[in-house]
């Protein structure tokens, strides 16, 4: 079977030239172990911080010659837990490889690998709507946001996975969504998909965009990037926004520090004069509420989910560095390893 | 009379040399004007935002002759108004001159001069403790930072009005209050209105001592400074902290960026890493339930507020620099100009 390792220790963004595919034999599942074939690998920014020394906490690090570890949907081959069965779906962390060999008893805080049901939604959607970029915008929108109807709320990387449907629950709840992505092939997606108004943050004249898009501020910033977007967003917030946080893209490659000048003090001056609120978050806490609304929005047809989908594994180091250069696609970003038996 | 005009713009921290003492005709009030003796000026950091060109909202240009303008108490002289008696003492802005004539009238958003009973309190406390400061120090504490029984506070500017009176409403919660000032002195006064802790920035084991007093990190920051004193800060808040702002001393002398690096990256690192709410917030929405919880504290002796007095209004250009530099006082610092009659 083939698998992806990191070859070097990745500085700023990452490239496809960091990681290396490898042939080895497929494992054997041991005692209380299970043997899963991989279908799905979600190229998630936050594997970024595995890869140097400025890790958040709870993520791993991971040194050259490590398998890559992320997000994916797998399918069960063969069992020796009770409480899987060779076929069963599951979501979960495993390498980013055709084949993981697991110990769901050795479950990290995550828990153990979660058991999708095929009939309810496409098992790739637990990577996306109904995982954990669903959880995030909603927390994002919902609760720490807590966007009111006639409100209107900018999302940054609004054609991620997060922001695509972030942007679609603000609309749900009677609010004005605009949304920041590069390239207008993205800008015109994320109209298509309801959005009052789409500004490219490659266009040179940017921030008179962003403006006039708009007129009356905003109430509400979904930041998922940091960096030059939201030195342009800062100055329209209205008085007593909200800047619920959940990424920061614009900065995974640096650590504490990057290149002067110092942008912190005008940070600070935008908090105070405003009365800006800044919350940091995970999804993780949005938990089951969350999914189960997105799903009866799905299903309403109010919601829709895009997933750009690349095949095979050896797409997956092009797959992740794209999405640090930036890249063409709307929504999640999935690597298929395998089709569904 | 004796008046002190703004001499040059000022670049950096205010020094007294960028103002000037000027003798001035006192003046007459007209029409619906009274004519105010100032008792006492507070040499507010905030009024250093109308000294250049990066205003905050709300703040008014003051160009180079112009007289300066900030907090007083008065005792008014003579009155064309139906509202004021001579002999009455009154809080509002009004300039750095021994004599001052105000239009009640045409008062800005912050509303004509409030009159004081001065069987109350000293007439002072409505600059300190019964006036903004206090305000700030209750919507930080209770309002924002929402401080629960055995949380841990830590406070920066501690010996400033805000902080020193913050410092004490965390106590009357039953939070444990651990301040930061600058030099031995200040800290020692802190422990003496109660703190828990006091640690000094200035020492060159700042960062160690500030460690050693947050055994356990803090549940709320309520930050008055920014700059080097709130990154040593980050890395010791808990999960989920709240970090109310008030104010940014270290940056009132920078635009929008400070000299490099950029410390915005991990600033987001820390937001993020420890899911921070952070907002800034004016003390005004305090407004009277502050006021009147802080009164009856100051009266049960819970609450105590130290004022730092210079005398005379050609000590206000010296008084008021001092607040940037660092000097040793404790609470709030006033220029006295005249005796109350």
């Amino acid at each position: 079977m083939k698998r992806v390792v990191l070859a070097s220790y990745a500085r700023g963004n990452p490239r496809p030239s960091d990681f290396r595919v490898e042939d080895v034999p497929v494992p054997e599942a041991g005692e209380r172990e299970i043997l899963l074939r991989t279908l799905w690998i979600a190229v998630d920014p936050l594997i970024r911080f595995s890869l140097d020394e400025n890790l958040l906490s709870g993520a791993t690090r991971m040194e050259p010659g490590s398998l890559m570890v992320g997000p994916t949907v797998s399918q069960v081959v063969a069992s020796n837990h009770p409480e899987y069965a060779p076929g069963d779906f599951v979501e979960g962390r495993s390498g980013w490889a055709e084949y993981n060999v697991l110990a769901p008893d050795e479950a990290d805080y995550r828990g153990p690998p979660r058991k999708l049901d095929p009939s309810l939604a496409p098992v790739s959607t637990a990577l996306g709507a109904l995982g954990g970029p669903g959880q995030t915008a909603y927390e994002g929108i919902v609760n720490v946001g807590r966007v009111k109807a006639g409100e209107t709320v900018v999302i940054s990387a609004a054609g991620g996975a997060v922001g695509s449907i972030a942007g679609q629950i603000a609309k749900v709840l009677g609010a004005r969504a605009v949304g920041i992505a590069g390239g207008e092939a993205k800008c015109r997606a994320l109209l298509d998909l309801g959005f009052d108004a789409a500004v490219d943050y490659k266009a040179p004249d940017f921030a008179d965009r962003l403006k006039t898009a708009l007129p009356e501020g905003a109430d509400v910033y979904l930041d998922n990037v940091g960096g030059d977007v939201t030195l342009a967003v800062l100055p329209l917030l209205k008085r007593g926004a909200r800047m619920p946080m959940c990424g920061f893209i614009a900065y995974y490659g640096m650590g504490m520090e990057g290149p002067g000048p110092d942008r912190l003090p005008g940070f600070y001056r935008q908090i105070m004069a405003k009365g800006l609120e800044i919350r940091g978050f995970a999804g993780i806490f949005a938990g089951q509420k969350g999914l189960n609304d997105i799903a009866g929005w799905m299903k309403e047809g109010r919601l829709r989910f895009p997933e750009a989908i690349v095949e095979g594994i050896e797409a997956a180091p092009e797959a992740f560095s794209s999405v640090f250069s930036g890249h063409d696609h709307v929504g999640k970003l999935l690597v298929r390893i395998a089709p569904e038996a």
